[in-house]
């Protein structure tokens, strides 16, 4: 099962050279969310690997703003846990931590809620894709000043070329499938 | 059981005054998303509404970045549908169609992949809060571009005296939950 659902994930990603700027290769995620049966496999595919590495200890899944919400809830939900928020800035109420970082192209910064985790608790970050791996790595910083333990970062797909992977240092990553 | 469930989302929805400008009461679903009780009775909800009121004619769901994000993909898969990206502009790779709105805090332009969907199918679009209603008029314009047929538009939220539902004219609306 687990191979065919890695197949319907594979087919379900379509590319389109030189956006949002030259040179850059985008990867499509709207077939895998149009198809259901894509979508479900590609859950089952993350809640699987969650499940045979953290077993019942993660507390909660976390997710970045935009794409990762698309994956974050349905993830959680398989995994029955709650899902956490992580904002592009000044889109968040009340009192928030910020971390600030470069993009495969341009620049943003990153919100939490500081109420959204207590020190010590347990998380696993999703989002669509790694590239140079900035955003994971802002996001980890994030989890970092409300001391919670980021378990690992996941995602669909990764852009092995960039090496966003040894950006993460010591934080344990798995992505779904990996493109140069 | 649908009692309940309302009391749950009611429950897991908070409010912040002036928030992102001064005279804005900001609805946090924070608190639903990380819940996973309440998320689930969200879900169960909007989707018991739509079986009801559209039997199996619903073709697709469509979501609203970067919110209606969060419950988009999980409502289409309790629905056995797919799902369906609008964007903010210069997101979305290959043939884009976009209109521009006006928010309740601001202005911006939704964009949708030509090929999203065909014409004459029908779509359901989600969103987490109607406000103004400007964004969802923007949603439904695209959606008449690409000559789908909007059967309706769902949120968690209403804010009623911003009289949103109005603004959508013919396109039937329904929410969760209302405050003035």
């Amino acid at each position: 099962m687990a191979e065919h659902d890695l197949q319907l994930v594979a087919r379900s990603i379509r590319s389109f050279p030189d956006f949002p700027i030259p040179g850059v290769l985008f990867r499509d995620i709207s077939p895998l969310l149009k198809d259901p049966d894509s979508f479900r496999a590609c859950i089952r595919l993350l809640a699987s690997h969650l499940r045979t590495t953290h077993g019942g200890k993660i507390d909660y899944i976390a997710g970045l703003d935009s794409r990762g919400f698309l994956f974050g809830p349905s993830l959680a939900q398989e995994l029955g846990l709650g899902f956490v928020l992580i904002r592009k800035r000044g889109k968040l109420p009340g009192p928030t931590v910020s971390a600030s970082y470069a993009l495969e192209y341009g620049k943003a910064e990153l919100e939490i809620q500081k109420d959204a985790l207590e020190p010590g608790q347990k998380v696993v970050v999703v989002d669509d894709l790694l590239a140079t791996g900035g955003t994971m790595c802002a996001a980890c910083e994030l989890l970092g000043q409300l001391r919670a333990e980021v378990l690992e970062c996941v995602c669909l797909v990764e852009l092995t070329s960039l090496k966003g992977r040894e950006k993460l240092g010591a934080v344990p990553f798995f992505s779904l499938l990996q493109y140069e």
